[in-house]
Formats: C-alpha cells, sequence, structure tokens
C-alpha cells in the first residue's frame, strides 16, 4: 500500500498579514503548496515557507492562481489559455529560484482556487497548465482532484504527457457522483473530529467513503489535503496523522 | 579587442499598453533587458519578448525592480536588503521559468531603475542583489554602470564571487566623476547623432570621451545600452552597430 | 430634436504607458468616461485628464471597472453583487473628489469593459451598480447599450429610481436582435468612413440603421460613443461632429 | 477642558485577511482612522468598517498612504508632490463617497505610515497634503503628530489655511526632542498598563509627560492615538476610557 501523502496550503500571508499556522500544521505533512504571489504571498513569505518547508523535509509545491490577490484568486476569471499558460510558468519560475535558494526544488503544481476548479471541468484550462508543465519540467506532478470517475482526466494528462496525483480531502462531503460539495450547502464541511479521522482512514485504506446521500464512493488518492487554519484543525492533522502512522505501523 | 555588446531594455510593455519598439530593435542588439512584472511587463509581455530575443539570438537578461508598477521602478524605495534579495530572487526566477518554455535561458541580470542606482550607490543593496545572483548562478553577471573608477564596485563582487557586466552609454552625457549627468540638467541627453556614434566609436575602441566639461573619460565597459523608445533612437541603434561591424571587421 | 452627444473612453493611460489620442479628442466630444484606477488610469492621469475635461467644457463620467489592470477589465471576474456595489463606489468616488480639485463633477457612470456587459445582461450587476449610483447620487445617469428593445433595462431602472442614457456605436455593426457583433466575428467593426458617418447620421437623425443581416434596427439613443485610439479614429470623430453640426444647424 | 478624542487606525484588513480588533475598539473610540485601499483594505473592508463606525457614532478619518500595499505603507518612497496631492485625492474621495452610500462623512485626514512621517519632516509633502485637503473641504482638519515644538508646522498650515489636529500617544515613549523615540530602541514601546495609563492622563490633563531622558515635555493634543491589534491593547484603550470618563466627570 502506497502511503498517503498529506499536503498543505501554505505561504498565504502576505506582506503584514498573517494567514494560517504553518508553524504548527508544517512538522505534520508530506507536502506544502506554496501560494506565489498572485492570490497571497510575496517574495518574503514565500522565502520563509519554502525555509521552514526544507527545515521538515516537507516537499514544495507550486500553488498558482489566477492574478487576484483582493479576492484570494478564489473568483472564476475570463483568462485565456495562452495567459493562464504563462501566469503558471511565471509562478512555478519564482517559486523555484526561491527554492534553490534554500536548497531546495519544486516537486509538483497544484492550481489554487478558481484555477484549480477550472483546470478539472474546462479541457482548455487543463491543457494551459499542462503545457505550462511540460516546458518546466515533464516529470513534475500535477495535483487535481479525486473523483469517482477520473478516467476523462487521466486521458487528458495521458495525452499531454503528464503526470496527476489525485487529492481527497477528509473534512469536506462528497455527493453521489463523487464530487465536492459545495460549501454552500449544508454538511459540506465536517466538522465532527471523528467522521473526519474516519474519512481519512476509508481514503488511505483504500475503503470506500460514505457519500452525503448515503452511498459508498471509493477514491484513489495519492494525497490527502489538511488545513492549517486554526488550532482545531491542526488537532485533525495531528489525529490524521497518527491515524496513518497506525495504518502503515510507522513509530 | 573584446567587442563591446549593444543591451537594450526591453518588454517593457504592460497588459494593454505598449511601450518601446521591441521588433525593431531586436534584430540590432546582442542582448535585452527584460522587464520581469514589478515595473513593467506582465507574463504573456515577457513570453513573447523572450520568443523574439531567442529568434534572433540575443541574450535574455532580467531586469528586476522594485514593486512600483505605477512609477515604472523609478522611485527611490526603501525595501530592506532582505526584501530586495527576495524579490530579484522572485522575478529572475520568473523570467527563467519563461526562457525555458522558449529554449532558452536567462544570461545575466541587470537591475532597473531606482533598484540599479542604489545598487550602485548603496552595498547594503549590491550585497543583496549578489546573494540572490549566487543562489541561482554564481556564473550570472551582474550588469552594473561603468564609471571612471570602479575600484569599489569591483572590490564588492569579488568579495560577492560574482560577475560584473559594465556598460556604458552613447546619448548621455557624462560628469568629470565619470557618472552619467542627470536628466534633469541640460546637455544630459545627447540629441546629435554624430555625437551619440563617436562616444559610441570611442567606448568601443578603449578611447576616451569628453566629458560635460570637457575633461577625458576612459571608460571600461563590456556593453552599450541603447535604446528603443522611438524611430529616432533605433536609427542611433542601426548606426552604432553598423559602425561597431566596421570596427570589427564584420560584413 | 434632442441632439446626440458624443462620448469616448478617456484617461486610458498608466503610470508611464500612453493610450488614446485624449488631447485629440476632448475638443470634438460632449462627454469623457473616465477611467478610475482598476482597468486604467492612476491619480495623476486622472487629474490630467479631468483637468482638459473641464478646459473644454467637456462632462466628466466615471468609468469604473472590474479590479483587472493587466486585464484592462475585459475579462469577466466572478465578483458578487456586492463587491460590485462597494468596488462602483469606490472608483466614483475617489473621480469626483478630482473632479472637485480641476473645479468640475462627474456627471453620469459607464461602467467599463466586462462589467458593463456583465450589468446589461445580468440583473443582479445591474441592480449592484444602480445601489451604488443611488447611494451617490439619484439623479447621476447610468450609461448603457441601446438596444432593439430596452424595456427590460428600463424596468429594472425604474424600480431602482435611477435614471439611463442609452448609448449607440457608429463604427460597429449591430445583429438583427440590435446588440452589437462579437468583434471576434468578420464586419464586426466597420472601418469604411462613409458607412461610419452615414450610421451616425441615421441614429442622430432617428432613422433606422442597417443590421449586419440587411435588416433595419432603430436604435433610441441619447448619445454615440466615439474612439480616439487613433488619427484614423480621431477623423471620423471630427467627420461625426461637422455631420451633427449641419444636421442641428450649428456653426 | 477640551476632551481628548481617542482615535485607533482600522479597516486595515485586505481581502481575505484580517487585521486589527476593529469590533473591539470601535465602541470605545472617538475617531476611526480608515485605510483607503493604497496601503490597506479594499471597498469591501472599507464599506464595513464606515457602517460600524456609523454605529457607534465615531467619526470617520480618512487615512491615505503611498501606493504599497505589501509594504503596508510603511516604506519611504519617492514620490513627487503632484504625486502625493494626487494619491491622496483619490484615497480620501473613495473613502467620502463609502461613507455616503453609510449616510456618514470624512471628518478629517491623518496621512498613514511613512506619508505620516514624511509630512512632519518634509514641507513639500506637507504642501502636497494640505492642497488635497483644500481641494476637497478647507474645513477638514490634518492629523498630525504633537511634539515639543509645533510651530513650524503650524506656520505652514497657517500658510495653506487648513486647521490641524495634534495626537499623542501613551504607549510610546518621547524623546528630549518631544519625538517618538524609535521603535528600533529599546523602551521605544511601554508595556506597562499602568504607565500607559498615567501618560495618557498626563496628556489629558495638560500635564507634562515625562520622555524617556527623564525629562518634561508637555505636549498640547487634541487627540491620542490608540490600537487595537490585539486584546492587551483593547485593554488599555478600555482602561484610557474610563480614566478620560473619571477626569471629565462623565458616566
Amino acid at each position: 500500500m502506497k502511503p498517503l501523502l498529506l499536503n498543505a496550503d501554505m505561504g498565504e500571508s502576505f506582506g503584514p498579514w498573517v494567514m494560517g499556522l504553518d508553524h504548527e500544521v508544517m512538522p505534520h505533512v508530506d507536502l506544502a503548496n506554496i501560494a506565489c504571489g498572485f492570490h497571497a504571498s510575496d517574495p518574503d513569505v514565500m522565502r520563509r515557507t519554502v525555509r521552514m518547508a526544507a527545515e521538515h523535509s516537507v516537499g514544495v509545491g507550486a500553488h498558482p492562481a489566477y492574478p487576484d490577490l483582493v479576492g484570494f484568486g478564489r473568483r472564476p476569471m475570463a483568462c485565456s489559455p495562452a495567459e493562464i499558460e504563462n501566469l503558471v510558468l511565471y509562478q512555478v519560475g519564482a517559486l523555484t529560484a526561491i527554492c534553490r535558494a534554500e536548497g531546495t526544488e519544486v516537486r509538483y503544481v497544484k492550481p489554487h482556487g478558481a484555477l484549480y476548479n477550472d483546470m478539472a471541468s474546462d479541457p482548455a484550462v487543463f491543457s494551459a497548465v499542462a503545457r505550462a508543465i511540460l516546458a518546466l519540467d515533464p516529470e513534475l506532478p500535477l495535483m487535481t482532484l479525486a473523483t469517482r470517475d477520473t478516467s476523462s482526466i487521466r486521458a487528458l494528462a495521458l495525452e499531454h504527457g503528464i503526470n496527476l496525483w489525485f487529492e481527497a480531502f477528509a473534512d469536506r462531503a462528497y455527493d453521489h457522483g463523487g464530487l465536492l460539495v459545495s460549501r454552500a450547502n449544508p454538511g459540506a464541511v465536517h466538522r465532527d473530529h471523528g467522521t473526519i479521522i474516519e474519512q481519512a482512514r476509508r481514503i488511505a485504506s483504500g475503503q470506500p467513503l460514505t457519500t452525503i446521500d448515503g452511498s459508498d464512493l471509493l477514491l484513489t488518492a495519492d494525497t490527502l489535503c489538511v488545513h492549517g487554519d486554526n488550532e482545531e484543525s491542526i488537532a485533525s492533522v495531528r489525529a490524521i496523522r497518527q491515524m496513518l502512522n497506525t495504518l502503515y505501523g510507522r513509530a
């Protein structure tokens, strides 16, 4: 059984504004999705975050986004495929240089927010992101959402010759189709600690989780997205890490 | 005699706004200083400009600046050395990725505007830029102003272990100390075509030029900065290129 | 017959970048739609443009946009109605202060680019813009596109208690439904000088123009949008002004 | 005895990033210095903050800054006087419109950060700010630092025909010359609760405070700047308010 890696969005502070408990979540994750200055972060925040990741032997991922700082990259923007390709190149390149200064490197790409969603639903956006990755390093995996049926996106990735890493969520409800229930709906976010750990355990051990309508959903995931937003989510991360250690027979 | 290379600032358009006749100047220069998004340019402009440079076998240089788009990076800003180091890393990295997508690479760094000036006058700023270069590639030359006495900056560069490329200007008057006469003063910019070509010829052939107060000034320069602002400056670039070809016995 | 007013987008320069021949178009128009810093312009450009408008007794209109400088406000962005209301307030207010410093005032509001289009197609966006106007000055007209059937938008405006100014285009083709033909299609933009003047004349004199499919289209317009992009469009503006002067029996 | 007003910087959140406990400090102050989008805040944050100020009958002040979001307006920038005049107009105007939408108005101007400092030390910057205020409303007071000798700045204000409001600090040490001790120095910030309340009491009652070198300093202040950064500073604000109520014989 290939171990499920934990990833978290980090480096989302900006200038004087702090976001996220990066110091508390970093010791418990495998992968840090680091913002690249378009939706969050700045060169100094990136440097500090990359350094912290390197100190904890956490793999650095580029977390590029639409150019919408005030909207935190969450608002869909009608960027053209060429614009998307170039803004991904720009952001991944910026982070790559900062990684080099800290003796590490960008190991994968995870688009952020609206770009992440648009990539999953629009093949033209996917292709644009894929072209940027191919130009930089065809080995660089692209992180995307694990759903019930990933055949289309796997076909697209194969066509472009890039690798995918599928990510799942332990603290979000899934619908029958295997997509995340929108945060606008009741029950979209799991608050119960036990539910979160159990969903993580099922994903990690290849067992189906239960969707919001009570059906089974088997997700094949390489990584689980966890959050360092507040003390409660940090507690979940610690518990998930402990559960995984037990599952994998680690100390 | 080592040939004098011609460099020009390029890729200074932004979004829908066009600046400079890049298409007209690119065929005549050796080096293109390409803006990296902080004082000018955006990922699309960078991509187009890098592609054009590659097509003309022009060497790409990163042209990083203070984060001041509306001020075009010309206004001194009290950035700390750590901030400067990181913003240079960020910008050079962004351009590096775009170069990779076009099959070329960043060959040198030339800070822009107020950062260029501050680097020459403030050793802490110089060190910050040097640290960024060292972290990326110690072989990457740093372009700076050729003056009468470059011993201090050469000592600084030696101390940091980085290479310098000195640049001179054919269309600007120099003062007795070997610095550029401020644009605020009369006579700071040469308008006469013959004067410009003659100053270029002297710099290229190791002869002293005449300062604004009539004294001799011998500059040791690796490169001459030319401009693609308008048709008049393009005409100067063509004439300078022709003069250099004659000087070096090229076709 | 109420005279048709000529309006043009102005103040679209930004920092060191120049856009539009504002000096050449200003003497010939009645209304200047002045960018407010979100898609173009900055406080200095706004000041210069407002001063120029005041000198020519041209009415100043606020030209607010989505916060997308690099995309020039042309890319649809999923801003919420509350966000739109507030960003319109912000931009109109900024221009109002600059008008006061030049002894003039904001006389109307014309949303720009994607916001202009979204307002016409999405009642929630229209309402957001209307709320901003109501909060500032219920007398301030809102400029929107004249189409074949304006009953829906007039009903919306009546409901909110705001005034509309309808604008038409002389250099753009209309489709059967009375909408502008997309620039992506052939024939969308009239290049022929005579066609442009004739379309302007028909709009001004209450006669139907001919759509791209050859049908008649009667537009009721308060104002005609003209352009100061280049010498050719300036020539059209002059000719349209002359035609209007003749039509209205002015000197 | 004219009552000492309490002012606090507010509305310094930006997009998704929260700064300051505005909800907790607003009930205890008289004046809210609201950021206008250049160093912090955005149209939505401004709207919420103005609404909260209006609900608590707190006077709204515009808090304009240099255009340096990532640096929070704290870094000196070489903006020209004309640029400063226009960026103050722009920011005050934007806030004015948002105030109108909430049924209130801008009652004073307090420049932020580096602009606040530059205004106190450079008459050309002071004049630029003063010209912006004059253009908007000559009655609008300009808030500046109370020092030992305010004759120069009062002469400048008189010359321009604008009103000054002097502000003092209870939690900062002053030097012999009556200026704030730089935060870089030890003892610059009072941590002791009793010291803070005592310094506030002296300022409010027209008694000299003790400078860092033990000398007396009599400050004539219209307002005291308090902070809503954290629970500790909120506790100080409450205690200062209670002390003032006792001093002025309020309930």
